[in-house]
């Protein structure tokens, strides 16, 4: 089968190599018919160490089931299915609790000798605890949203969960890629009050505003402080959604937090260290959550929602490439000329 | 009257200096009756730089209001009170929120033209929110108990609070100070299941299981991680209470800490920049929160716990010192040989 590799900052590889096959009993094999590209896979396109040994790529799919091993119980041969990001068994005590993405027998793909999805098919480890079915007699103009369930979505969702944004709350988004643009619909439908937005891509921030931005700041830094401030009767943000992962965007966040408040992150941060100190986070006693999105805890009846029409998170999509010219869609996005792009395998 | 300045490391003086008087119609003048040294005095005594102005010391105290400005409504001359080691206005924004600490008409004791508490008498900016009563036939025996409350006993409250410490939660203290032996307490009054406390000084480990501690554990570092995490099935603690404020406090908390669980600090931390990355806080979704104890946010319930004869958070308090003896209090709490000290005026 065909699938995506990368050996490099800007190299990005389709390949042939052999098909998944069973390896435990609670794996399933899936075709693939709908991925994309994440804006996390942007961080090792932009500065991954070269190898000889490509790194799979693509963690986020909806497919048919086409084999199961000996002890799943759900998914069948034939189920149309759409899986997290992060595979997990959902039955432990940490699943228990919604952190799916520290289940002690979970996991990523493209690593540990699990495949990538931005290819034909991909081994599911955890088939029972991760799939879940989509009917099959789904219309396919909602594909792209129920794709956005297996991470960008729920991603934003997570990100506006932990920072428990509720009615009567002001929100600041730092960030106008796909993850901020969820956060800001998240938001909404939490209900919260007043939604700012940062960023500085019009056509980005557009589609935030029909989401629910109240307000669009395309300031950054000190400025970009100064203004949210401004917005926020000089108290701040209760709640602050960092989408982004860079320590500037960081700085941000609790530059404009307000005393008590939340930042929660669910930009992978490609920093360790940061300021948490009297400066920064503890003398306003400011909180710091987020991580990777446990999106299997949110699936269901997010997945309800799309099939209703209540929310449509696959607008973030605004291009679509065949597997064999996937490396330019990660070109269309590391440019910023696109916002997300489809993979059609 | 006399007051206390400390100078350099070690270097702490008792002073004659001329006594307070009202300058903002706000203030309040209240006579000392009770203070004490806290453990976040001994970060100054062991590493400020020196200078030849002395800063005055201290900022828990109680009292009898003396004098009061003109605009001040509530505290009346001859009220015994108690002071949160923070004054704040207790009407904005903020303080509504409960986060007096950060109050934009509140500041410290010590700083900013305000004198400290370990002192004949001490001025109280903001006096109508800031002092609160006390039945002024109270049994004195509830004095130190109540002298708690001005800071010690509400900020472990205040860590087990951001902690969201509740009933089936595992909860872990980092630290067996007058503080951490607080926030045993508190978690216990709070509902927690089971409480572990890392300290290694018998004497006041055993108050803290005498509080509510079910698990002592003395190791550190490393090993002391390995221990708590196989006190908690290996799957770490819902909430981590660090009441150190240094680096390895910090690292064993996200070492123990619960996927999805809390940290919640009130040590101060002697640190700006800390690992909050994939490796520490990020992957496994830990949420760090805490800062200074908004202590006027809890007192009128803690209050009436104390004169209800439910807390006896005094038990702290192992020793007393005439006010002209404090650098003796300061030298004892340094050298471990006393937990919290009291200084009578």
């Amino acid at each position: 089968m065909r699938a995506t590799f990368m050996y490099g900052p800007g190299d990005v590889r389709v390949e042939n190599v052999p098909g998944p096959t069973i390896v435990e009993p609670t794996d399933a094999i899936v075709r693939i018919t709908l991925a994309c590209v994440c804006g996390s896979d942007l961080h090792p396109y932009r500065s991954m160490d070269k190898t000889d040994q490509g790194v799979p790529m693509g963690h986020e799919f909806l497919g048919v089931v086409e084999d199961t091993g000996s002890d799943v119980r759900g998914p069948r041969r034939g189920d149309f299915v759409v899986s997290p990001f992060a595979f997990a068994d959902n039955t432990c005590p940490i699943c228990r609790d919604g952190f799916h993405t520290a289940c002690p027998h979970g996991g990523w793909y493209g690593a540990g000798g699990v495949g990538g999805a931005q290819a034909e098919a991909v081994r599911v480890p955890q088939a029972d605890g991760t799939l879940v079915k989509i009917p099959t007699d789904v219309d396919t103009a909602l594909l792209p949203s129920l794709l956005a369930l297996s991470d960008v979505y729920l991603t934003g969702y997570h990100a506006a969960h932990m920072g428990r944004v509720e009615p009567g709350k002001t929100v600041t988004v730092i960030g106008d890629g796909a993850v901020g643009l969820s956060a800001v619909l998240a938001s909404r439908r939490m209900g919260a009050e007043k939604i700012i937005l940062m960023g500085r891509h019009a056509s980005r921030t557009d589609l935030g505003r029909e989401w629910g931005a109240t307000d669009v700041v395309a300031e950054r830094g000190e400025e970009g402080v100064a203004t949210v401030m401004e917005l926020t009767g000089g108290e701040g943000s209760h709640v602050v959604l960092e989408a982004v992962g860079l320590m500037p965007a960081y700085e941000q966040a609790y530059g404009i937090v307000r005393p008590g408040g939340i930042i929660s992150r669910v930009g992978v941060p490609q920093y360790e260290q940061a300021p948490v100190g009297f400066g920064s986070l503890f003398g306003k006693n400011a909180q710091l959550a987020g991580g990777p999105a446990p999106v299997r805890a949110y699936l269901e009846p997010a997945l309800e929602d799309v099939l209703a029409g209540r929310i449509d998170p696959g607008r973030v999509f605004d291009a679509e490439v065949a597997l064999d010219e996937v490396a330019d869609a990660y070109r269309a996005m590391d440019e910023r000329s696109r916002l997300k792009v489809l993979v059609r395998p």
